[in-house]
């Protein structure tokens, strides 16, 4: 356990202070990538950590780095990171606690006067959300390689407008290679988790192993208009061939078990009219595993089920691959420190994947990452609704100070 | 078995010549009510009409009645009658079947020099499509007392345009009083089936018996919206709870056999993002059943399977009735003059109900009535792939004279 005056009060302080930024009527924030807000916010994080002496380097894609000198300048710094952007009726948590929780340990380092053997790294990557400039996690993923930096810069929002274009009128297209960022000793991001398991198992930090590798799918259904007047038995009703495989998407991935799972976020009828019998549907599947082999296996139980469904009911039953994103695993050892510093403090925890995509997922392809949950209300997030407490704030920061000191190490406390 | 000179080789040039009016492209026929091709086909008609001595009546919405005399004038006519008008993409028989079927009944009467006992009217019944004034079947329902006339007379189309002002624009607002129609000792209507049941059968003729009381419903599934990556557990997936309850639906249908439908033709989700579990389905029921306490039981069996997935599943369903429609019985005399007439002639025959709406189910709630179902190709309709050949054409004609016949009786053969 670090002694170090961390405080829960302060980070919470600097929580509602940047939420002023960007805050909507109903208590959320919009603070979207590359907006002059998003400058604002930038700006406060810039000004925060001058005072406790970081030095800020932001590279051509905005990604900020501040930096804590170490004992040991030999050493690749240990960086905490995650982001200050929000959704348009985002919350005042999703990402803006991960950097804050990280400022907040370089402040009570700061305030003890307190010296790592290894470099710290407060990062602020720009764009993850990805709402107004798609994809989202765009600055992480291009510092890892994900993407082309120029790609990045040429990506235009809905309006036209180039990311770069736009990330230089807020003033924060600096001039460091994003690549830099890939050479790292460890990177740890806090996160809210998006999700109600912590909550609802009474849980305060959810140490995330892996994010689950994900497979996306296109299902179309092809049956034969009819009249609804018309009798049952000649039937090749496609909305109904859809609601079986519907089901089917759900049981397999409660067979699958584990951190299997599996939506249908879209469906559509076609023609969509009250009295016929549609001709078509067409539904999403998103499977996602931890496994990529039980992944795997899910996607084949689909394909069966499709056949199966498409020779019971005469449809043509169709299962286009969309999308897929590998397994990606955390770092073992950074794992155990969160668990270690959670066990010390007495904080009740468990292992869990994280099924959604942040910084950390693409960080950890090139750096040994690893990821800290803190539960949110109801699982609510992407929402003005969004909400924590002080104490999950501090649990979090809590463990993540603890991690980050075992892993930079103490030379002056 | 009547002997007059019925020529199905007639019939079928009439047809063809009707359908040259607003021929689309493709071999359908797209003759909209109250357009100027309605008012050409009607004009058609009413000349064929007057070639065979027959006296037009047009009534103030434009039904066109035309009477051929009988030898007691104490009797109320015998009727034949269908629509000419046709969806925009419509074929060339769906109602002209059951006109031109019945002018050619008088062309054989006419060419025998025969005479009825009873008067015989063939009637063209105004907007059956409701294509592009809504509801359908507006002229028979008005002239029935469904509908009012002035309500008729004031529907707008999609433009603003007024269904009296379109009526008068083609010069087919007469002067007669649509309820002068409810006075008809009984009303015959050949169709095509609007679905496969007679073709895959090998069947020529449908004996259709009454017309499936309707109930129509919206059900509203509300769950919670919660991210794709997050848990199994603790979802309340509001579409997946709709596709149990969509293939309950069906299964309702089927478990209560007999003439029973149940039709999911609309169904929408929200939010509709592919890594978004669904926080909201609705979607439509239409249930129809020629026994109405027996469709009493399906709409119980929905609300009951609708409460049971709720409790399961942690979702609020609401079932919302929407529409109803009573069960129509046809005349029992006048079905069973139809299977004497089909057997006396060896052509294969089968009871069957309508589940679409026609004329003849308006006529029957003012007048004995009864309807002729004839094959199509693939049961297709409302659609330029609409087709039927000329034997099949001439089956319901042949089925048609036989039983006006037999109902009116003849005087002078």
């Amino acid at each position: 356990m670090s002694n170090i005056p961390l405080s829960g009060a302060r980070l919470w302080d600097s929580l509602m202070e940047m939420a002023r930024i960007g805050a909507t009527p109903k208590g959320g924030c919009n603070r979207q990538a590359l907006t002059p807000l998003d400058g604002e916010g930038r700006a406060l994080l810039a000004r925060w950590g001058a005072e406790i002496g970081l030095s800020l380097t932001t590279d051509r894609l905005g990604n900020m780095a501040l930096r804590r000198p170490g004992h040991d300048p030999s050493r690749r710094p240990v960086a905490i990171g995650s982001h200050l952007d929000t959704q348009p009726t985002g919350g005042k948590f999703d990402g803006v606690l991960g950097v804050l929780a990280g400022l907040e340990v370089m402040r009570a380092l700061h305030e003890a006067g307190a010296e790592t053997e290894a470099p710290l790294l407060l990062i602020n990557w720009t764009n993850e959300e990805g709402a107004r400039f798609s994809p989202p996690m765009m600055g992480s993923g291009a510092a890892m390689g994900a993407f082309a930096e120029r790609q990045v810069l040429d990506t235009r929002d809905p309006e036209g407008a180039r990311f770069g274009d736009a990330l230089a009128a807020i003033g924060w297209a600096g001039e460091a290679d994003p690549a830099a960022l890939r050479e790292l000793e460890a990177y740890f991001e806090v996160h809210i988790e998006q999700g109600p398991v912590l909550e609802r198992e009474g849980l305060d930090i959810g140490v995330v192993t892996h994010a689950l590798a994900q497979q996306w799918f296109d299902v179309t259904v092809t049956g034969e208009e009819s009249h609804a007047g018309g009798a049952m038995s000649h039937r090749r009703d496609a909305l109904v061939a859809a609601a079986g495989l519907v089901e089917a998407v759900e049981a397999i991935a409660r067979e699958a078990g584990g951190d299997a799972r599996a939506t249908v976020g879209r469906l559509a009828v076609e023609p969509s009219s009250r009295n016929v019998v549609p001709s078509r549907a067409t539904f999403s599947v998103d499977f996602r595993n931890g496994d990529e082999a039980a992944l795997d296996r899910m996607a084949e139980a689909l394909r069966e089920r499709a056949q199966e469904v498409a020779a019971r009911r005469g449809v043509a039953v169709e299962v286009a691959p969309f999308w897929a994103f590998p397994q990606t695993p955390f770092d073992a050892t950074l794992a155990q420190r969160l668990r270690d510093a959670a066990a010390a403090r007495g904080i009740p925890f468990c292992d869990m994947p994280t099924g959604i995509g942040h910084d950390a997922v693409y960080v950890a392809r090139a750096v040994p990452s690893v990821m800290i949950f803190t539960p949110c209300l109801g699982g609510i997030s992407h929402n003005e609704a969004e909400s924590i407490t002080p104490a999950q704030a501090e649990a979090g920061l809590l463990v993540l100070a603890d991690a980050v000191l075992a892993t930079a190490g103490i030379a002056r406390a």
